[in-house]
């Protein structure tokens, strides 16, 4: 047995995912090898985390009230982009083209796990809509759940805005040939 | 860009060996998801390492001043098993049938990394060594750096003390034609 300081972080470090026991020992003596500053800093950065909050508005992470993008007062606020994750926001922002605002749906429908339409944050994405918001993008999963949770959104919404969704099909860089069927027929359907 | 407190952990995760940015960015997400109590541990377990000292006769890692293996009085303190790491100790108790004593060199000889006989331990390792000192067993990798140790060791205290070295040859379990020629060559030589 290790000292229990050191058994300790250990079974910390196996909550990450992937991170087994041999894994989680090699990240424990990483850590117990950095000085007593670095590990200061580690310790205090996961602390930190008690900092984060969810923007009042979209839902996104954000260490202030109101996330950074929802603040920006140059991007268009008529324009909503929803996701079941603020992850999936820094994902979008990686293209460096869309200018709208965001919707963080916390989670998508998944009748299997119990996770049901009042459990998203659906409620507040309705208020946000008004009169003037052009249209409202559904940037969800192409899985069983993410399109179930874009044709309830779609149904509930499109008397009142227009409603879009991204497109599937094969990545690009893919071949046809590594392509599955499911992919493939989207791509099909989505033909231009 | 995620806030400041996530990017932090990130950039602190990837620290860790054999973690890149996208294994990171889980990490640190899991983390985020943890409840602010289980949070607060995480971070607890990684500054309570300051607890953890090197045992004051054997170096050892430990939260006392000494060991609970030197502490131990049913084990054999004539009987001086010597490694490079504190980690090394634990997969030798493992063993579960050596009940000498250890001592930990905290490194190996590697002279192109500059790494000399006067930066181990062992100066400590000779105070040790007592007329009752039965034997001191060398259990250093089978590397050029692990051998050029055990040799410079065996040379300095094979006049004072009974030196053995670790077996080397073909793992248990293992096939021949998967053993390299270096192992094989050793097996044969300690053939019994």
């Amino acid at each position: 047995m290790y000292p229990r300081e050191i058994e300790d972080l250990i079974f910390e470090m196996q909550k990450l995912p992937g991170v087994g026991l041999k894994t989680a020992e090699r990240f424990a003596f990483t850590i117990l090898n950095l000085s007593k500053e670095d590990r200061d800093h580690f310790s205090k950065t996961i602390k930190d985390l008690d900092h984060i909050k969810h923007c009042k508005v979209c839902g996104n992470l954000t260490d202030h009230e109101i996330c950074s993008i929802c603040e920006n007062q140059n991007r268009d606020h008529n324009m909503i982009c929803v996701v079941s994750q603020p992850k999936d926001i820094l994902t979008l922002e990686n293209m460096n083209s869309y200018e709208g605002v965001y919707h963080v749906l916390n989670g998508l429908i998944n009748t299997s796990k119990g996770i049901l339409p009042d459990q998203l944050d659906i409620e507040n994405l309705l208020k946000r809509i008004t009169p003037e918001t052009e249209e409202v993008i559904l940037a969800l999963d192409p899985t069983v759940e993410g399109e179930t949770t874009a044709l309830y959104l779609q149904k509930l919404l499109e008397n009142h805005v227009k409603v879009s969704k991204l497109a599937s099909g094969i990545p690009m860089g893919a071949h046809l040939d590594y392509t599955d069927s499911k992919t493939l027929s989207r791509a099909f359907e989505g033909r231009k």
